[in-house]
Parts: structure tokens; sequence; C-alpha cells
């Protein structure tokens, strides 16, 4: 037990080490409410953000980069099939796919793209709010809107049934995170309750886990550890969701290994 | 004149308190550039925000929210048709539609469409600045823009012919906010002259505006209020409007009945 | 040169006296990421935007604003398409243009595309990192994404074939930005290093490009004088990126004249 938590620390803070020397590209496709910071907080933390859509410029795009993360926050039947089109490039270019299945369960549409990409790609990391989790694996979710009413632990099962259908790590995110791959899941327990508060937290985690993918932490797992260390430290400092947004931006900037560690609720 | 301030004083007491109970799922087809503000200020004061605009799935989201939001911002063929679906959906569910008519009067497609989506909506609140007011009553309004070069109370005219004409409540937001309904007209004197250098103020009333309006406060007054009493918190606090915009989200996050109560100059 | 140096402080200087007096309409076509941030910016500085896109209220738009700035990117074919149609009505108007060509060098799409926006407007100035200004000039960029790779020096030749090809302006911005004009070069010093941390900044520089170019300062000098005066400022005051970014709008916001002149290090 206390041999696979140091083994976990030493992946992320190995992780984000990598990730500030390589500064990885990232190519998002995201929605249009969470695009401002999503691209900040990559590059708050050290990575290059692209945001781009068009089929004519994909192929390229994901020649050079090191990962795709897909966002169907703000959907519609031009960018879905946008997505597909881009996740085909990751998959011949063998990258890796952070899907981001905003609002799955609250329209039937929403359930139907987050599966048609969960599918399509090869090298899968799945990111959700426990309703999420849930309506993406078929279970009856709590969804209403894009919250979650459902607590992590809640969709531990629907995460296992999506790792084992899609063959991919899932992220359940929430008051407790879970990351859930096939060597079995580990549990983090940083953030503070001011987080959901803030538009866009979840894009923000979905969009880390892509730049820790462009270097090779493939489980969603650092970035869900320096995401929540980050944001418990901002929350500190915050009066209000306003604040919180711009501190977690500086402390993301700041991060260092020691104070990483030494903040780390990991099981 | 004293008891209907007493009675509007409780209206807006009671619409905060509902808010923060029931959590309101709001819908909101928004702009480009506003959609990140307003849906960290529906956040910041208590209410779930939605942002999606597919006609494939806007039936099933306006079934179990509370209220549409339409905002024209960045509007093209495209979303115009859009939000005329989401308001026929709205219709059909009887929720409440907000209508920010954002540019009214400074192209003819601003007005053209403001004027259909007004004439559409069954339950309507229409809020504009006063420039915005006044086109879309087919006056000769000063616009320029999307800043607003009249004065409130120069729109009041237009405000009660849209009024009636729509069987509609209208809010006039400037220095001076004008609530103007079947039962006449309030007055409220909050807010702060640093609020009009902020982007997406406007936008940000009209989604407050429609999260009471979904917990059954139809006319806009508790928005108006809030915003103008968090705003002049906020501003306060703040050396600039970058400071302002992230001020007023905590000061949406901390705003209580005591502070509310206090502060509001309504007449 | 010191006389040079004086009539640059004082271009830049009127400029902005000329822009707060003025409030210029600027037309943005900008990226979903960085639309809200140059809203903000040209209204704290002074400025008022308007964020259209649509073909159907171009030519009005134009008619009465004073620039047009067109960011590519986020774009599609859809929005390239509009953003020459934009062009055109600027140039019927005698608008100035300024050209964002977001990640040229990143795509063939993007390099293309920022091709021939230069090559159709009358009044053009174009604003760009050193790899984007590299890869539009056509030579071999290290341009990887959108962030540049290239010293502003190392564009300086690409600059002056730029300008001699369109007849336009040119501003390298980076850590030392210049300006190309008819005239010879100005290098401005200003800025920090922490800037390009905050996503936007390149867009918000051509935002601002655009408002003074609507005051009859067309060559990029007061904005990038301005934008790196308080961006200095604001980083002085922050602790990272987030920080920055909000301090930067309440620095524009304040920016007065004394302090404009004592910080510029212009040569």
């Amino acid at each position: 037990m206390k041999q696979n938590i140091d083994s976990n620390i030493k992946t992320i803070v190995s992780a984000l080490n990598a990730l500030r020397e390589q500064k990885p590209l990232v190519v998002n496709m995201s929605n249009y409410v969470g695009m401002n910071n999503t691209a900040n907080a990559l590059l708050a933390l050290g990575a290059s953000p692209i945001m781009a859509h068009s089929r004519d410029e994909m192929a390229e795009m994901l020649s050079f980069s090191g990962a795709l993360v897909v966002n169907i926050g703000t959907l519609d039947s031009t960018w879905i099939k946008r997505m597909l089109f881009a996740v085909e490039q990751a998959n011949i270019h063998k990258k890796p796919v952070v899907l981001d299945p905003v609002g799955c369960g609250a329209s039937s549409l929403r359930t139907a793209t987050s599966r048609q990409i969960a599918a399509a790609a090869n090298k899968l990391i799945i990111r959700g709010n426990a309703s999420e989790i849930i309506a993406l694996a078929g279970e009856k979710a709590q969804s209403k809107g894009v919250d979650s009413l459902d607590s992590s632990a809640a969709a531990l099962g629907a995460a296992r049934y999506l790792r084992d259908t899609y063959q991919c790590a899932v992220v359940i995110s929430g008051a407790t995170d879970f990351i859930v791959t096939s060597d079995g899941q580990t549990q983090l327990d940083n953030g503070h309750e001011m987080m959901p508060y803030v538009t866009a937290m979840g894009c923000t985690l979905s969009a880390l886990t892509g730049a820790f993918a462009a270097v090779g932490e493939e489980t969603g797992l650092a970035a869900a550890a320096v995401l929540g260390v980050a944001g418990e430290i901002a929350a500190e400092q915050s009066k209000g969701p306003g604040s919180l947004q711009l501190n977690l931006l500086d402390a993301l900037y700041q991060l260092d290994e020691a104070t990483l560690i030494q903040r780390l609720k990991i099981s």
C-alpha cells in the first residue's frame, strides 16, 4: 500500500517536471465557455495550448502535437463531426485522446456523442464528474444539467465498466477524485469545496490531463493531483470564486515539487 | 409608496433565498464574449448554468430547466434559427424567456432579430440598455455599437411601449435601472460607474434575470437589485475593471440578506 | 535619433489621448479563446468593442466603426469567408484592418488564410510574434503551435518583406517589440517575461492596435507601447499569470501620460 502511494507520488512529480521541461503542445477542441480558462491553465502550468477545430488543419496539428482534448460542453452537429475527425487523426498519429463528456446524461445527444468519441479513440482517458461517468456507462444517473449530483464513489462501478469497455483510464472528479485504471484505483482528496463555484473547472482538469498525457502520464493522475493541490492553495487565499479563478492560475504557475508532495492526500 | 418599496424589498430577498435553495438550471444561448462571465455569475450566486445551442438537445434541456436566456451578442443566421427554436421549446414547456437584445439598433439584423424573438416568446422579460430598448421599440436611438449613449430615463416611454406590445416586463439597465411591468415602474440606483468598463455586465444581468425567473421572480427586479448591490460592493474594492470583474463574483457569492437590504436604493 | 524618439513618444501620447476622447468603435472578428480579454482590454483603455462576424451586419458595422481587427485564432471555412467579406467592407469604407495571423506557420490553412487577408486589405497593419511573421513571409520559421520560438529580431527581415509586399505596417511582438514601417523601424523594450503565460496577450495587442488605428495612429506603435508599459506595471504587482490578467486591465484603465512617458523604453 505504502509502496503504491510512493510510486504514485513519484509518477506525479516526474510528470510535472517532464511537462515543464517539454512544454507539450495540446490540441483542444473545447467549449466556448471554458476555452479561455483551459488555455490559461495550460500556459500557467507550463504547457502550450492550441485551440483548433477546423478539419482543414486538424491532421497537421495532430502530427506535431502531444495530445488531443475533446470537450463536448457546447456541442452541435458541426462540431461533433469535427471531433470525430480529430479523434481519427489522433489515432493515426498515435496520440492520446482525453474525452470530457460535459453534461453527459443531461441530453441524449450528449450521451450518444460521448459514447461515439469513447469508442473511436485508440488511446483514451475519460475525465468526468460522477453523474457524467454514470450516465456514460448507461446506469441511471441523477444528472441534472452539467453539475454532478452523485458522489464520486457512487460512480466507481461505472468507471470500471468504462475502463473495461473502452480499454481506457477513467478519472471521476469531485470532492474526492478517483483514477481508475487497469492497475486498480487511486483516490485523491485534495481540492476545496469552493471549486465547483468556478465554471470550467472540470474542463481545466481535462485539459491538464491532456498535457500530462502528452508527456507520457496517460492516466489523469498527475493532472488531478496538481489541480487538486493548486485549487486548494488558491481557495485558501480566496474570498470567493472570482478570486479563486485567478489564484488558481497563480498557484499552477508557482507550484513546486515540495509543496505538491507535502499537500498530496493520496490513497 | 413606502408600502410598495417594502413589498419590492421583500420580493427581492425572497427571490434570492429561493434561488439559493432551488439552484435553478438556466439554459443560456449567449454570445462568445460573455459566456464565461455569465456562467460564473450564475454559479457564484447559486444557480446552475447550462450553455447549449444545438437544436438536437434544446427540447430536452428546456423540459427540465427553469428558464431560457437568449442573448444576441454574436448572432449569425445559424444561431438565430436556433434561438427561435429554443424560444418555441421554452413556450411548449411554459418556461420564461429573457431576451438580451445586445447592440439592437447598431445593425438592422440585430433589431429585426430582437423583435422576432420578443414576438415569439410567451413569457418574456426584456433586459437591455437604454439605446437598445429605444431601438427595439422603433424610436430613433443614439445607439452606436453595443454601449448605450442614452440615459435610462430616456428609454422609459420605449419600455412601456414594449411592455404593452409584447406583454412583458422590461428592464432598462444603466446608471439607474428601471423595471417596467404592468404594475408600473421601479427604480434602482445601485451600481457603480466603473461597471460599464467590464465587458458582458449586461449579459450577466440578463443571465441572473433568467435565474430569478426560474424561481418565479419574472420581472428582472431581483436580478437588477442583486447585481447593482454586488457590483457596488465589488467596485469599492477595485482599482480598475480587472479587479472589479473578479470582486463581483466574490460579492455575488458572499451577498447576504442584511447587506442587500441595507444597500438597496429603490424607489 | 533623439529627435525620432521624441517624435515617437509624442505620437504615442497623442494617440492615447485621442483614443480616450473619441472612444472609437472597433469591430473584432476574433477567436473564441480571447474575445473576452480583447473586449475587456478595449473597454479598460477607453475604446468601444463590437464583436461581430455575421455577413448580414458587417457592412453596416463597418460603416460607422473606426477599424476592423481580424484574428484567425480559431478559424474555419465559415469564418474565413466572413473575414474576407469583412475586409472588403473595411476597404469600401476606407477603414484600417489589423491582421493577427495566430499560429501562422503551424498549419498551411493558417498561412494561406493570413496571406489572403493581408493581400485583400487596403489599409493594413500586421501584428504577430516572430514565428508568425517569419512564416507569413514564407521563410522557414521555427513555429510550433501558436507560441513563438524565434526572437523578435530574427523576424526583422521577414517584417520588411511583408511591409514592402503588402504596403503595410508590421508589428513583431515579443520580449522586444519592433514596429516596421516605410519610415524605418522602432524598438520597444517594455513588457515582462510573465506576459506569455497569459493567453490572448497577442490578441489583446492586435485589438488595441485596431483602436489606435481608428483614431489615426496606423502603425501599431502606440498599442505596443501602451500594452508593454501596462503589462510591466501589472506584472510587478502579480504573483502569477492569473493576477497579471486582471492587473493588466486595471493598469490599462489607470494608465496616465506621465507614467507612460516615464516607463517607455523606446529606441
